[in-house]
């Protein structure tokens, strides 16, 4: 009997969770499971096999043996041609794991692997808002700062497997750049992400004397300085204020690259809505090269939080396999 | 008699003069004409029938008549989705000019139009040195600052036809930046084109009490700039550090965005070989993301410079005519 292979599995690798979704063609998530925890495995074969019996479990439940097309992983440091993880800093597991072809050996099914942000990109462009689109560049703002481009209809891997590094062009040159996670000096990361809200935010509260609300929170998160700024507080619209301006001075660079049709914007701090849209917006306008004014769209992700992750992994698998 | 269409034509339009040349399979240009000065034509329209002309004469004399499979066209603020030049600064002919429409018309041969930098890049990756390759960046460096992008084997026009505007990413932010041609400030363009070398010897000259040859030099140019530098002049010297230094950080950012093999340096500005090339690996090596660290080879285009922006031209007949 010949069963169609119409379902695919997503799994998104994080630095502290995994999560784990089995998806049909429609985008519906059938099942999910988040129940392992990245850090709580000595070695990655472990891991891996964890991964693999959560697998069986999924295909179990939701009745697809035979009928799972491919797998697609969202992990960090993550190169697509080889299926390797490279040196990920937020893994607890060191060096080159070969990780498509450990879970492919173990369970049978095809993986293809890619970072977060790529796997964001074919997310949008297989079930969200760039459906249709040839042309845009998905740039997530959570922790960090990443991307995913798509030129002509295809992501851009690069000659190596990793381009798509836009959290990593350097926004402030010289000695006053922040210090990023990276190692260099002046990343767009170290600004609009959310840590670089964070750092912003404790900046103005040190230099300036405004009163906020702010002042009174220990530990500050980027959502504090979120809702601070919804109650009007001028020390978070200035925090936001800011990022936008950044974020919009990249984006008109990025726009002279690939002159994209929509930037969409993803993750946590995409959350912050018109606090962020609005400077980010004015900025973009004024700085971008006249060629380009008004052409690129900057839309906000609309894919559910709780799935964009499974989804945009998941994916890669109807994208990238046969 | 079906006779093979094995020939196509380069036509390079510049702010000045127009080139016109006529190339076999193999990329040996057969004849060619320069007669044709842009700037003398009251109307497009004539400027088009004085290159149809040359294009006439062009195929007697080759023996080519019914062998021309298609013309190539690089023009400056050409769209090749249209085939229109737009706006562009530098000509005489203001607005949209159907340029591919209206040559096609009277020289009965398909029309494909690009900008020169574009040319370029497809001129390198069908006779020059990115033969082979599939991610590459051309980077014009002449009286501006242009550059012709490849992704996964194609040229990126973008969603508008327009992509690849490197020498209008910010360098330099805020009201320092170096007022740019565009109207902008702080772009790649104003400090690393021919232009902007002249510009930053002079700023050296008249901020620093350094001796210099340039200081004897009347209407300075890039080439004074170069040949003061061979003789070791110290202000030429730091001239082309800064330039390379600038340049290395504006690829790192190039690299972190559609990580290609290569970099390739084409038009004057790179004939100062490693005056530039030294001081650009050195920045390059030092800005550019570990992930990268290595990874990209810059070279300096090996197209012979009298033939170059014709071959690149008539490339773009070769690639995209069915």
């Amino acid at each position: 009997m010949n069963v169609e292979k119409n379902r695919v599995i997503g799994i998104d690798i994080g630095g502290t969770g995994t999560k784990i979704g089995i998806v049909d063609a429609r985008g519906k998530i059938l099942a999910r499971d988040e129940s392992i925890a990245t850090n709580a495995y000595p070695t990655f074969g472990e891991y891996i096999n964890a991964i693999n019996e959560v697998i069986g479990r999924l295909i179990e439940i939701t009745g697809s043996k035979g009928k799972i097309r491919g797998i697609g992983v969202g992990a960090p440091d993550s190169n697509f041609y080889t299926g390797n993880i490279e040196h990920a800093f937020n893994l607890p597991w060191k060096g080159v794991l070969p990780l498509a072809q450990m879970l492919s050996e173990c369970s049978g099914i095809p993986v293809r692997v890619t970072n977060d942000a790529n796997a964001a990109a074919i997310g949008e462009m297989t079930y969200g808002t760039a459906k249709g689109m040839k042309n845009f560049i998905v740039i997530t703002l959570g922790t960090g700062v990443g991307s995913g481009i798509v030129i002509n209809g295809e992501l851009v891997y690069g000659s190596d497997g990793f381009a798509g590094e836009l959290g990593h062009v350097t926004m402030v040159r010289g000695e006053e750049g922040r210090l990023c996670g990276c190692g260099r000096k002046g990343c767009l990361e170290a600004y609009c992400s959310a840590t670089g809200v964070v750092r912003t935010a404790k900046e103005m509260l040190e230099t300036l004397d405004t009163p906020s609300l702010l002042r009174d929170i220990k530990g500050i998160t980027s959502r504090d300085v979120y809702e601070a700024a919804l109650k009007g507080d001028k020390i978070a619209l200035d925090v936001f204020e800011y990022t936008g301006k950044m974020l919009g001075e990249a984006i008109a660079d990025f726009v002279a690259f690939s002159s994209p049709e929509a930037i969409i914007l993803f993750g946590g701090l995409s959350r912050a809505g018109n606090l962020l849209l609005a400077p980010l917006q004015r900025s973009l306008d004024k700085s971008v090269l006249h060629t380009f004014k008004g052409k690129t769209k900057i839309i906000i992700s609309q894919l559910p939080d709780s799935d964009a992750a499974i989804l945009g992994a998941s994916a890669l698998a109807w994208e990238q396999l046969p």
